[in-house]
């Protein structure tokens, strides 16, 4: 049995139809989570209280997160992933650093002087999702650009476990990147208490952070209200370009890392090569997917997940370049060898993040290699950029005409303003120099 | 009978009130734009053609428009159009290139080598709205940038007239910014058509541009599942910050030219002073404003418009700051001469662009300055930007690790994916170091 449906050379419309994402959206989502939303602003912490009970199973006794709580975490994390935090900060920031913009400023004319200030968002949102595993490089990756940008207030969110806690990783995490406001509240009701604000928590100007397809729904129905969000997102997804002469258990083992991260995540081959030689290609593939399927936990999730991906044969680099940007990869990896990757990543301009070579793996970017792994999925890098420094910052036109910048440019003020018939924009510039 | 209602030193809680905008959503609106939007997708150019017919009035014998109707549109702007347009055109050009980002390359350790790579997004749509007057700044705030980002594909829609034309000043600016694919379609109909495609529109990444409550409800929608908006946007406002010597002529005609834009914008005008002086000026204000309006047309909508206009008389500098950064005013401009601007402008955090000084009228950044003047309304300056360069770009992270600098990041990878219970993608470290 293979895991992977082949196909080669696809026509443009069969393309098409075969990256599509396998996207279920449920009808009742979006009435559930407007009515969640609804509740949260109408109640505030009492309904944070009530939800802590009906999907977290839990009575809490207080929403924030103790002091106490965030000493014993402490203690609990293990040596050895402090020292990878550590490392991982370190590369995170200096990343993120060299992202950080300088703002401009330019005398267009005599007189007429402008710039951009930039600016951190005031107070900015963190959702980390829980579930049997703590997402503790996600904190990094949220929190770490929060405080390079300089954002002078950060508050997390995260459900808490039956016990009422939350997991201490996530705690040293947060620690690390000193934010220090955190509160148990998970799904759309985390959501709807950073947007509108509780008694507890204060409300904040954007929100980051990956979720279910509740808390995603609560992003967006917040976002056309009140509140910016980090972009939307769905199912991850990866897809590997690799040649014949790639290593077949590299390949695998890129497609298993994405298959992992839920059924309807999707992991997506591409070979550059004439058919005969790229179907036993993926003959070798296949084989290092049984071997390596064999040794890793989690075999039927795995196997459920690779049913959504799809190989692909493509004989030449154009029609690989244009299956790449037709799909629009949140993570794409490349293994063309010497001249074809630089070219490759030249001409690939749909994409949110890219792992040149047989050593870029798409585990070195979602730990700790230094870029961010909150990336745009389901097709939005056509439009979008991953989550950088730039997301929390503004930047803020700022404009100073003397007399003489404003005397001179009058003329034209003037009459573009009377062609829009805009008198009093017009009357804006007489008056000041009395024409 | 004063123009502004007048507060002094208001209360916190108040103040928040007072800042309220005065924003009328019509429940009907959202049902009505998701049925425009459903046709579109549905029916493609038929649905154009008829709402063409049903909104606009007119029977369209073709969406593009033709060759002919843009060297005809040549022949009927004026000259001292065409002059205007091009002083505006190389200042928003100038400032629009000075914004353009460089990437960045970083080798964060041996063997790891991140950049990211700035890419245009492959095709904008640009909504111009239609109306009485021809918005054709508004094509060159567009425009301009896309042009400097070099996005390859920009497509312009604007609704026609009842004569099946669109005003040649909109044609003209178009042409001098290379926007040669223009189609008559407005309203939600053109976002969806945008959105999705039709035979005659190929669906784009982004769309850009200003519009009634229809066309802003149809952003959102399509924002929320398949296309990329440049930020959500209400009525246009101005917050003017004055001290007593501010010439009151030039703060009248600030509020004036905001209160043209419709009755729904807001003027909101803070004076620096204690209260009986603060008073004083106010008085001149309205005698300017009696003045200015006398002279001005549109008296009645101007009045209207100022109704929803308020002032504040504010005995601090810190509560001056205060007052800006909670309204978080899509235009600023402040006239606090010497010191107070500079220390202004450095405090102000939430704004979309700033003028500064007794020349810097909003006009000059409306039109000709070279700052953008599509900003953020309603508040979400707290956490969006204004259109630049930058909204026309992508930024692709990439990542290029050598055997060395996987193997010195692996300890760090695998502990942590291993404590994120993600055997995958520490299998996909391990296979590669053969660990």
């Amino acid at each position: 049995m293979a895991y992977l449906e082949r196909y080669f050379a696809p026509a443009k419309d069969q393309l098409q139809q075969l990256l599509k994402r396998n996207i279920q959206t449920a009808q009742t989502v979006s009435q559930q989570v407007s009515d969640v939303l609804l509740n949260v602003k109408e109640k505030g912490d009492a309904a944070l209280y009530q939800y802590a009970k009906q999907f977290d199973g839990v009575e809490l006794e207080a929403l924030a997160v103790s002091e106490r709580e965030k000493l014993q975490a402490d203690e609990l994390v293990s040596q050895s992933l402090k020292d990878a935090l550590s490392v991982a900060f370190a590369n995170i920031h200096a990343f993120h650093s060299a992202e950080l913009p300088k703002g401009e400023h330019l005398t267009v004319a005599e007189g007429i002087e402008l710039s951009r200030k930039i600016v951190p968002i005031s107070r900015v949102g963190l959702y980390i999702p829980g579930g049997t595993a703590p997402l503790f490089s996600t904190v990094l990756m949220l929190a770490i650009p929060a405080m390079v940008a300089r954002c002078p207030e950060v508050v997390l969110c995260t459900p808490p476990n039956k016990e009422g806690k939350v997991h201490p990783a996530i705690l040293y995490a947060a620690k690390l990147c000193n934010v220090t406001e955190i509160y148990k509240v998970g799904g759309s009701q985390a959501i709807g208490a950073m947007a509108y604000g509780t008694e507890s928590i204060k409300r904040v100007d954007k929100i980051f952070g990956p979720g279910n397809q509740y808390v995603m729904e609560a992003k967006i129905q917040v976002n056309s209200s009140c509140c910016a969000i980090d972009m939307p997102a769905g199912p991850s997804e990866v897809m590997v370009v690799a040649r014949t002469s790639s290593n077949p258990a590299y390949v695998a083992s890129d497609l298993l890392s994405q298959a992992e991260h839920g059924r309807d995540s999707q992991a997506m081959l591409v070979v550059l090569a004439e058919k005969e030689e790229g179907f036993a290609f993926l003959d070798k593939v296949e084989a290092a997917l049984s071997e390596q399927l064999s040794v890793l936990g989690r075999q039927q999730l795995l196997e459920s997940s690779l049913a959504g991906s799809r190989s692909f044969v493509v004989p030449s680099f154009d029609a690989c370049v244009e299956v790449v940007n037709a799909y629009a990869p949140e993570h794409l990896i490349i293994d063309l060898e010497d001249v074809g990757n630089e070219k490759m990543v030249a001409q690939v301009v749909n994409a949110g993040s890219v792992f040149v070579g047989p050593y870029s793996c798409e585990s070195a970017g979602d730990y700790a290699s230094g870029t961010n792994h909150t990336l745009p999925t389901n097709g939005w890098a056509r439009s979008y950029s991953g989550v950088s420094t730039d997301s929390y910052l503004k930047k803020i036109t700022v404009q100073k005409l003397s007399k003489k910048g404003l005397t001179d440019l009058a003329p034209t003020l003037m009459r573009m303003a009377e062609d829009e018939q805009l008198m009093a924009h017009r009357n804006a510039v007489a008056v000041r120099l009395e024409v």
